[in-house]
């Protein structure tokens, strides 16, 4: 391997044939729909196997086809925009809400994700972590473990699901007065793979959020998102000071 | 190819790999580091190349790792929060705007891309599109295309980057007074990724803005943002529905 800079490398051969795949996947096939296997479309295209696959691999990643095992690749229809700046007003266990609780632990403070324990401002003593289904038209679309230090939560009572949502309750007394978010790429946790209906390591959009009461952080949300099926959306901000200087 | 179920798919070898390894990033290498080459890691490991090569592309997705041609594996600094909310109050142009402008180009409503045309509700008539290049710390971290209908930005003066100021002038001047905005993940175009220093279709979140003035569309950015180096920050979006309901 030469030192080969960026700079000169050509556009490489699969970038064109994603372009002409993308038209033809809107000129020619319909949402859902199988396309030809790979040697068929490396022959109809006049390309080799590898050109055809990088392309492949591309036009996944822009979300306009699904992969899966078994089931060879499809079309994919638009994405889905997944609200998560309001959360569509649906406050936890309210008709509406698209979570669902499902469990809840307690954690010693060592066993926080180290990016965890630093928004938490370095919280003494346990922490409650909430985990979290998210569900849009029937599809699994994110996980989410919710980290609130037990020392604000009260005495939430019950176990398993019933005691997440005593958390949640708890957070919501607490009446948090502001939040920041950051959305970074990721990939998929082993453990979310099956929940999400995604092979390990598959992209997600990770989104962290930081909830805070008074100007303390009172809990930290850290949320798994496909990135095949769904475009975050966050609504208006109001003013933007890029414009109104 | 059988009907494997996500299921019935054990945890991967490579995903067990990537652990240990994160591990070692932690404990044993300093950020810029250069790794040992594949063959070397693989014998160290005990795993096969594919393995190790998969447990090197999961780091690099979750922005551990950076992969360059002719420099070899690096342990990456910790990403960057890039703010994407309130864009840190320079306005186009004012010291402190992380933008530079670059041109102007004046667009045919048939030649916009299908989402830029959807967003700005079916514009009749030429639209400005305006390129910029966002820097933070000295690094390339975003391309932008901003839209705005020719109908809507007067007669910018001058030609390229002075051009594209222009319109950016005309937008602030209608005083726009909401924005939505969305992210999803994509790949670097082809036409981008010299000026991002990255290879053609490395993943990239794609941030698409949507301008509001008296509840009228006025312009519409496309961003691209290195998903390597960057995490995309969101400030306080005020109260919290999710919560104060």
């Amino acid at each position: 391997m030469g030192t080969t800079p960026v700079e000169t490398v050509p556009e490489p051969k699969y970038w064109h044939l994603k372009t002409v795949l993308s038209e033809a996947l809107d000129s020619e096939f319909a949402v859902g729909q199988v396309l030809p296997n790979e040697r068929e479309l490396a022959a109809r295209y006049g390309v080799a196997r590898a050109t055809l696959r990088q392309a492949l691999e591309q036009l996944e990643l822009e979300g306009r086809l699904h992969r899966r095992r078994g089931v060879g690749t499809t079309v994919a229809p638009p994405r889905m925009g997944v609200d998560v700046a309001p959360e569509a007003g649906a406050r936890p266990g309210a008709p509406g809400d698209a979570w669902r609780t499902e469990g809840c632990a307690l954690l010693a403070p060592g066993a926080l994700p180290a990016a965890v324990a630093r928004l938490l401002d370095g919280a003494e003593g346990p922490v409650h972590a909430v985990r979290r289904l998210r569900t849009e038209l029937g599809q699994p679309v994110a996980t989410e473990v919710l980290y609130m230090p037990a020392a604000l939560a009260g005495e939430p009572a019950g176990t398993g699901a019933a005691r997440g949502s005593a958390v949640l309750r708890a957070l919501h007394r607490l009446g948090p007065d502001g939040q920041d978010r950051s959305v970074e790429l990721g990939s998929v946790p082993a453990e979310d793979a099956r929940r999400l209906d995604r092979l390990p390591g598959a992209p997600v959009l990770v989104v962290t959020t930081r909830y805070l009461a008074r100007g303390a952080t009172v809990a930290v949300s850290a949320a798994t998102y496909r990135a095949d099926t769904c475009r975050l959306t966050f609504g208006d901000c109001g003013a933007m000071d890029l414009l109104a200087g």
